[in-house]
């Protein structure tokens, strides 16, 4: 049961309801974060989100972001053969678990190696800032005590909303 | 020196300045959280932003927002008395160092003592939101090894304009 009372909505869903002020900036972060312009596909960008989510324990961040990295397409690496991509996205992602850990922890090396490896300034930008922005996530969905679905389908469902229309709630 | 070209800016200055398509969302956060409506003072709010900081040891951040919690006053305390206000204050402290552990860290008891000390779910709530969301601002800062001014005065000035100010960027 959350910590506090909330609309009856899974994870972050129910934070972002019952707190629209601060929704509001939240899903323009993710939103320009993980489908605004980037050298990093919107695959690419969700894996890492996924990654740390998963490294965190974060349940609900973990299910839901691997479900829309899966919908959004493994193939879809840019311009870069399946050899090249892994060895980018191995880079990032050493940068990503380090961020997690502390941020102070990454060194002119991992950064050496993700440059090496074709990651340039935006892409090295955009992967530290998703990492940090799910130490947030995640953070403020078990910091409450959010509701963690059982059910695979509820992921798929709610990953599919995601994967084809984005972070930017609707209309009100 | 940055991992990454910015702008000569401090901390997350020169982020903000490098990368403007996140700097929106993120301004608009802080700005929510900070000094958006909540039952907790912004020089409430601006302290426990500064003690998460501290705890993760993100130079930039805490002297910044411990010198912007100082100029909203310590005795810009809501209504309550100083004793009650210490209370309040200890039990919001210890949720959110359990959150910057890991959210998943935080118990019905932190709750109940909070709440004993008279928070309401929005001041539980913000608590573990400005918890996460400076878990995300120092690995943002520190993950980049921006600059960290040694002069006192510049965080004084810096930290006078949020005072002042708030965190929306000035329209350009």
């Amino acid at each position: 049961m959350p910590h506090i009372d909330l609309p009856p909505l899974p994870g972050i869903a129910g934070l972002l309801a019952g707190y629209p002020l601060t929704a509001g900036p939240l899903n323009s972060l993710a939103e320009a974060l993980l489908r605004g312009p980037s050298p990093l596909t919107p695959a690419q960008r969700e894996s890492i989100a996924a990654y740390v989510s998963r490294r965190n324990e974060c349940a609900f961040c973990a299910e839901t972001h691997g479900a829309v990295a899966r919908k959004l397409g493994h193939d879809d690496r840019s311009t870069a053969g399946p050899a090249d991509a892994d060895r980018l996205m191995g880079a990032l992602l050493a940068i990503a678990e380090k961020v997690r850990l502390d941020g102070r922890s990454v060194t002119t090396e991992d950064i050496d190696r993700a440059r090496a490896a074709g990651a340039d300034d935006r892409a090295i930008h955009d992967t530290v800032l998703i990492a940090a922005a799910f130490s947030m996530f995640n953070r403020y969905v078990d910091g409450l005590n959010t509701l963690t679905p059982q059910d695979s389908g509820d992921y798929e469902r709610h990953a599919g909303a995601l994967a084809e229309h984005g972070y930017l709630q609707p209309p009100r």
